[in-house]
């Protein structure tokens, strides 16, 4: 994975350099606590998985500027030679607490909080945001098309349209982090040893003299891995050629895996294929479905009763496209040793390093606490952990299996009523603030008022 | 830029090794055409800005399994010794046609056609789909923003909230590509020799005794590049403090270049802040807005009489908000000589290989026709132009700045019409089907209805 994704400490907004610049100047080298959060769910969305801390991790390790990218700085005249000195010593040399990769969150809480000199937090934040922000955005996009597949396979099938190549391979390990079965990315597959799947394309059939003869040549190629796909030209008379090729198959000993069906009623045609294989005594042959699919989409045919085996999920899910984005914040909540905030209108931030506590009851979730860091409580557990300290990482990266595993057991701790892909408007995992977190916030925000608006 | 992508040929979903394996034990080598397009607009969009071209050739030129990729797919279990020691020699000889970078190109119309033997034509799929259409889709998001700003700066902050680093690097040259002036994102300066840009963050404020303070250091370390952030704790409160800022600068010799607004009403904010700014004499000093703004958002401002001089344009305009993908299409048109289509519902394909010519008159473009390939017109021009033979470019790439100037011009021929950001709902530009095209399509349509429904 390092080798193909940029990890230039240059990926920063030039903002972030300048700022450096005047702290430099004006020697502000104290440490700063930035605490990384989520503020509002997407339309039906109920909670997130935590992602991007990984490649986080990797970027602060190797945080150095290169000759060329110094000499690039010098070139556009701004920064003074010693500064850019001190930029070519720089390395990462802070405190990160985070929540685990993989880790399910609620809206307002802290991910991960940064603590260090100020120009090293602040020039890393663009990095951050954009790690965190898409880690976190695919795998809690991914993961509601797995709840609504109610436990039948779901493949990834976004390469083509991702935002980019290396959205598409972020967006396989993703996906298959929280439960997708496999990926057709085969890049992916290897980069990552995410199993890899697929089918056939309608090129492949049009590019025969007809649609039995392509069916037939693939048979004959993967007689153990073929998926016919139905709808080149007319879905239930290629579903009567497919009974043909897997009669065929079974005479040489072999079966035909499954059939896809791409487009049109995929309820009607579904049952209809389903009609057709089973009355031949193919009964064992899956139905593959694909051709726009989301969580609302899956979930509405297997509410109509649709027999589909497997979904390939592709577009909707590799883009989020219906919250592309998630309204997130890296933000400065303490600075040599004192807690602050800010007054801009509907962002408030809350202040000082903090700490989230969940409480179990019977192997379910029942609520999280907010609270500073340095508070203790016996009878939850905090969530977020020490992930490096003085710039070196605190334990070795766990494998995508493991994250994967430990993944599916912390989902089966969420609230049911939370996993619908159409929750009740008011079903919300409660997320509290402790008594010390908000006075110091109201004292905060009172000094605020009184230094910057009494002038 | 070139080696911060992802080139590997294993970028590709499985079934295009799969097929491909299937052709080659078949000794299926003929050429194939294939054609990519959009199928239709987003919502009040009325023409696309085609981009990704240059990566597509630069893939196609360094198209090459790698002997770790090969061992990876050997390592699958799929494939015979035979097929990954024809894969391992395997290079792109094809030829591709398509419309220059940077080219205004309407839904429906091939925007690149490839022919290439049909292994070939058809591994690259996954790359040739992921490059044109994000690259389109960015150019043609971003543009909006340039026409709604009507002539008023416009730069791209999108950095930290783009679906990865990779997408963010090539958002800013999109965005640049289209009009904007300049980017905050300081890696995508050195890469591609856009200006770089910046202000600075509440978190700067917040680090300092006081906001005074904070815009006192920022303005004695950039006295020539000063732009205060005006809305951490409160906007007109702070508008008094960058008076004090900007007279202090000119007892200096220096001009303060700028405020930014970030949040809350920017259309009373803005006005009540220029008021300030011109009672104190200080009518050069320019008001920068940002905070979740789109190509709606810039109208609306304006519309309202808001006294905005600059706009950052973030996250909604670097993810596509709106429409985050292109319902686009890489399809078979041509096999063996033969023009091929297909029939599936609702995705109907234009047969063989195409031309599109465009009429303009007066400095104005007035219909664009699509055509066979091979059909000449001599009042129109012919946007599809040959970019690469036997897997070589037939020219050198032009330069960044050279596409950006192009299109300038291009744009200016575009129907005043369509560049509104919310068109009229039947305001669309006139694309038609050559009558020699249509006469084709009809004929494979009963051929094929003939051949596949009969049985």
């Amino acid at each position: 994975m390092s080798e193909l994704l940029v990890k230039s400490p240059l990926f920063t907004d030039l903002y972030e350099l300048t700022m450096a610049a005047v702290y430099f100047e004006r020697e502000m080298f104290a440490p700063a606590t930035f605490s990384f959060f989520i503020r509002r769910y997407p339309e039906n969305w109920r909670f997130f998985v935590a992602c991007g801390l990984e490649e986080v991790l990797s970027f602060l390790e190797n945080f150095r500027f290169q000759e060329d990218e110094l000499a690039y700085l010098e070139g556009l005249g701004l920064f003074k030679p010693e500064f850019l000195d001190f930029l070519e010593k720089l390395r990462f040399s802070g405190e990160v607490f985070a929540v685990p990769e993989g880790t399910i969150v609620f809206a307002g809480e802290p991910l991960l909080e940064i603590t260090a000199p100020i120009i090293e937090a602040q020039l890393i934040e663009t990095f951050v945001i954009n790690a965190l922000c898409f880690g976190t955005l695919i795998a809690s996009k991914a993961v509601r098309s797995v709840l609504a597949a109610q436990g039948r396979t779901v493949v990834d099938f976004s390469a083509r349209r991702t935002q980019g190549i290396e959205a598409a391979l972020k967006v396989a390990r993703l996906s298959y982090l929280v439960g997708f079965a496999a990926t057709s990315n085969t890049l992916a597959g290897k980069l990552y040893g995410i199993p890899v799947t697929g089918t056939m394309a309608h090129s492949f059939i049009q590019s025969f003299p007809s649609e039995k003869e392509a069916f037939f040549a693939f048979a004959e190629v993967f007689p153990d891995n073929t998926v016919l796909l139905l709808d080149t030209y007319d879905t239930l008379a290629a579903a009567q050629k497919a009974v043909e090729i897997a009669k065929r198959l079974e005479s040489r000993g072999k079966r035909l895996k499954g059939v896809r069906l791409d487009s049109g009623d995929l309820v009607s045609l579904a049952k209809e294929v389903r009609r057709i294989l089973d009355e031949n005594g193919l009964s064992y042959v899956k139905i593959f479905v694909s051709g726009g699919l989301d969580e609302y989409k899956i979930a509405d045919l297997l509410a109509r009763g649709a027999p589909i085996d497997a979904f390939g999920v592709g577009t909707k899910m590799g883009v989020s496209a219906d919250a592309p984005y998630l309204d997130a914040a890296y933000k400065l909540v303490a600075y040599d040793g004192q807690p602050v905030t800010k007054l801009s209108t509907g962002k408030k931030v809350l202040a000082g390093a903090k700490q989230v506590f969940r409480f179990e009851e019977d192997g379910r979730w029942q609520k999280d606490l907010i609270t500073l860091r340095e508070e203790t409580l016996k009878e939850a557990k905090p969530l977020l952990q020490k992930q490096m300290s003085s710039g070196r990482r605190t334990s070795s990266p766990k494998s995508l299996d493991e994250i994967r595993a430990a993944f599916k057991e912390e989902l089966a701790k969420l609230p049911p009523e939370l996993k619908s892909v159409r929750p009740k408007p008011a079903a919300f995992y409660p997320v509290e603030l402790s008594q010390r977190l908000l006075s110091l916030q109201q004292r905060l925000e009172e000094e605020i008022k009184q230094r910057e608006l009494a002038a």
